[in-house]
């Protein structure tokens, strides 16, 4: 019988570029040990990738800068194992940044983000997607920076990306029009069919500009921006009076080694009287209640179809979070490290 | 005794560049007459010079360009010589958009914006500057768009100009500090001993980046921008958490030939939880009385001190619209065409 050891995925150099397996340092270390009251052991089961934790590996941003030498940074679902808190039992499932790694003990006194108990019933996936951070993220953007009204016109870029997905599909159950900027037929088709968008964009076939014409005649009420670059500055264009652009990412920007241009066509915003506004989902954490019982009830209706792409394997982790770079992904991005 | 011509600018071409005498052609003309009830004969006596005409001779905006042959268009202070309408009087001076050129008939019941009478006493500079549109802007542009609150750090580009000086004194009756950017050290002197701004940064001598770091070590609550480009890049990335950039201009950018690069800091709006916002006086018209009334206030109390640049001459309207493009003005830049 072997003793487990715990696997991790350390931080060892800043990347250049697209994320590379270089970057990381794969280790094998004894499992953590629990030593104070509060402490819990968490068995990972899933990770969650998301374009931001380029961001983390890279320089100080809305957090810290992963340090180098220190395990990668990432939201995950695990398994409780072993408990000194009396608010966590073994076998609970909870949701908290736990990292690329098998096993993590948490302080749950600390301050900061407690590990978030997953409720009976509730696929684990769904934890990390719609009802998880990716979930309040396209929530709280649209619906706080965004304030659609029935009858406007919402276009997302990374449409067919996690919380992309979820921005268009709640814009339709606010009675908005929603269209999808994303890179395929397949994600194309798929944000029609099944995701409901009223139409999409193959900004890889399609001239997104003439394209937004057609389907925006009257101009974009609401643009979700995931990307930035070409297609920010197509959107900003098309901008209708008093339109509003919700800046969440720019994941076309993120393995530039120089700060790419910005929006050339950032004065219409004098023009039309427009707004864009940056926001970071950990300021609305204290809301997340109000946003989940929503999220919840819509996916029960059948109202938010939530994709997720499920890959294995916790030797897999650069690649997988790589995938997001490379359009490979539809759907929420996540690592399935143990059962 | 020789019949008065009207003497007018028309426009010839759009402009390429720098505004060009060649781009206008100088008529003389017979007197309008008037024709109908409602309308008046005004003689032009200042006209207001504006960065934004040298969109209005370029291509459609937020209003449509001028057409090539018509008129240059202009705001104007002219005094009423014939009436047929009740509500003007011979000798009543009014503001309008009059032209460049002599005279002009206007209908007063036309749809759009009326003529409005100055009211006695008022210095006519002053009802182009800070009681005209111009203060109208900073009014408006700060108080609405920007949201300053006692204690914050207001930074102001194109300081010296009729809008930024004004932005940066109200800003400081708002209990605000207020750090101006303007081209040279007359500029800056000013906006330091007369305009009684906390501190002035020289772009042309002074890292503004640097500056800015100096002057704003809390970073920046609200950046009202009239110039774009190099200087809306460094006080974006000196922004404030939940700081706001309020778009009024961008003179560094009109007389490009091509777009040029946005503001590559833009995603720090994300970070900082910001927002850039623009918006067009036109649409707080209805809200004029207020801000003149404020704006009057301020100025009787010497609180807002108003600067104006007076060049004469009709025959040179296309080189004192040149001076604000070469930064040759200090305060508000008038044309006197007749006493």
């Amino acid at each position: 019988m072997t003793t487990p050891r715990n696997r991790r995925w350390l931080l060892a150099e800043r990347p250049t570029g697209l994320v590379e397996d270089k970057n990381f340092r794969w280790v094998e270390e004894p499992l953590p040990e629990i030593k104070s009251d509060g402490e819990i052991l968490v068995r990972n089961l899933y990770l969650s990738c998301d374009p931001t934790q380029r961001g983390w590996m890279a320089r100080d941003t809305y957090l810290p800068a992963v340090a180098i030498g220190e395990v990668m940074r990432s939201g995950a679902v695990g398994r409780v194992e072993q408990s000194r808190s009396p608010d966590y039992a073994v076998g609970d499932l909870v949701v908290g940044t736990f990292g690329w790694q098998d096993y993590v003990v948490v302080q749950t006194r600390a301050s900061g983000m407690r590990p978030m108990k997953i409720p009976t019933g509730v696929p684990i996936p769904l934890a990390l997607s719609a009802l998880g951070l990716t979930g309040l993220t396209a929530y709280f953007g649209l619906l706080e920076i965004g304030q659609p009204k029935s009858g406007e016109t919402v276009v997302v870029s990374g449409a067919a990306g996690a919380t992309g997905s979820i921005v268009g599909q709640i814009a339709r159950i606010k009675g908005c029009r929603a269209v999808g900027i994303a890179g395929g037929k397949d994600k194309c088709g798929w944000l029609v069919r099944e995701a409901k968008f009223d139409a999409a964009i193959d900004y890889k076939s399609e001239d997104v500009s003439a394209r937004l014409r057609e389907l925006c005649p009257n101009g974009i009420d609401i643009y979700f921006d995931n990307v930035g670059g070409d297609i920010l500055d197509a959107a900003l264009a098309r901008l209708a009076m008093r339109g509003r652009v919700v800046l969440c990412g720019a994941i076309s920007q993120y393995n530039a080694t120089e700060l790419p241009p910005g929006p050339k066509n950032y004065m219409n915003l004098l023009l039309k009287r427009g707004r864009m506004e940056g926001f970071i989902i950990l300021d609305y954490l204290e809301r997340a209640g109000e946003a989940v019982q929503a999220l919840a009830g819509w996916v029960a209706k059948g109202q938010i179809v939530d994709r997720v792409d499920i890959q294995e394997g916790l030797e897999n982790a650069p690649r997988t979070l790589r995938r997001l770079f490379l359009g490979e992904n539809i759907g929420k991005q996540l690592l399935k490290v143990a059962d």
